[in-house]
């Protein structure tokens, strides 16, 4: 068995620090953050440099991300079955649902969108693709909860989860109630629950194994998706619709 | 001096290799191509998958790249500055020129495209952030090459450069001398050099110190952006008076 390399893992660290921070780490504050000598971790910056995964800039000295990590970005969507499969069906559930659509697979227990299509009209809206969002706080997320086990938290007695809207379901024990309709029924519903005003509808993807791979979902503003009855039926028809379109083209039986 | 660490290298020409091929490699594949020993690699890869850069295939066991770098290179460019500041005059570029507009910086002896605004009508285009466009065959690439020193080749004798159409200079000594015109007029004109059809028009991007850390430029029919005299001159002045916008943005002084 093969051990994990220490300096791989450290490398992984600047350039997550980097990914996360405002423009341009100086080595003072990267040594600070990782609690390592100066000198190691120049030595990790010298050969991220060299490979082009970082780069320093040459009047204030400080460290940024290399076109290097760009590159790897769009090799990995390129490479992404679950999405280069999904393309035309995203597509498609923008164009009948009127709606932004987005494809989210599980990442360090969040929803890393890998596809996002725009709303159909021409209102000004921001690609968030390679964007990672709250699993608990989202249609797309509470999906890739309920059908992936080691996804959901196990434990009712968990910490409390974060807030982002006074509709952000916070308390373990109602998650977990949640999933378990979210199973039954086969698709989520998010009300407002991350953004004030945004409702979004969810389903899950997947492959042949049966697997769920990823979840597909709209959302936009709660008057367009909300009626008197809850969230509009004939939207998650769409959703599902979508979903069970690219499970099938995954190799999925049809259910 | 902190020097290069070897481990940090390898799982880079990893990440490289698993970017550059099809979808998936098996552990032999890997192992041959670097021509390092299997266990070697597998200490790479698992601790390339423990960061989230690599994933494993469940079902065939084949290596791909993992979520992880996606998050790296959306993060990328928000940061990249050249792009942030460029976003709006690329979108005006391409309003008044109707043509498509990109955004390019060095990497690697290439063009890595940064940003891209698609032409303004409805026809299906793919979006190529992130790809790489080779220097001596693309507008982009020839202003980068003009102005900057180290991206030329400097010897007249070097090999024959790629060929992609019957238009493309692949002759060292005619690339330089074209380099040395790009430096006198301040911008270039690519002629059906890359895609037959295909013509193109960048200017160069200057910051602070007067560098060129960019090019912006347009491409199209060669019906729409030729006429009887060459390159359509009302075109050539939109694309410069995008550069020298996002220059002064930059902090260029005028030019």
């Amino acid at each position: 068995m093969a051990g994990r390399i220490q300096s791989i893992e450290r490398a992984a660290a600047i350039l997550r620090l980097l990914a996360g921070g405002a423009r341009g780490l100086s080595l003072a504050e990267i040594s600070r953050t990782l609690e390592l000598p100066k000198g190691t971790v120049l030595g990790l910056l010298r050969t991220l440099q060299h490979v082009g995964f970082v780069e320093q800039d040459s009047e204030t000295g400080h460290y940024q991300l290399g076109g290097g990590v760009l590159r790897l970005g769009t090799r990995y969507l390129d490479g992404n079955e679950l999405r280069t499969r999904a393309l035309n069906w995203a597509d498609s559930l923008a164009g009948r649902s009127g709606e932004s659509v987005r494809i989210g697979t599980l990442h360090e227990a969040q929803v890393l969108v890998v596809h996002h299509v725009f709303r159909p009209d021409d209102t000004r809206q921001t690609l968030d693709v390679g964007s990672l969002l709250p699993l608990h706080a989202t249609a797309l997320g509470k999906v890739l909860m309920a059908f992936d086990p080691l996804a959901a938290p196990t434990d009712p007695a968990d910490e409390e989860l974060k807030s982002f809207t006074n509709h952000t379901i916070t308390e373990v024990p109602a998650l977990l109630a949640e999933l378990e309709e979210i199973r039954h029924q086969g698709w989520a519903a998010e009300m407002e629950e991350l953004v004030e005003g945004e409702v979004a509808i969810a389903a899950p993807i997947r492959d042949r194994r049966g697997m769920t791979v990823g979840a597909i979902g709209l959302s936009g503003a709660v008057e367009r998706l909300r009626d008197d009855r809850g969230v509009v039926m004939e939207q998650v028809s769409y959703v599902r619709d979508a979903a069970r379109s690219i499970s099938r083209d995954l190799g999925a039986h049809p259910w």
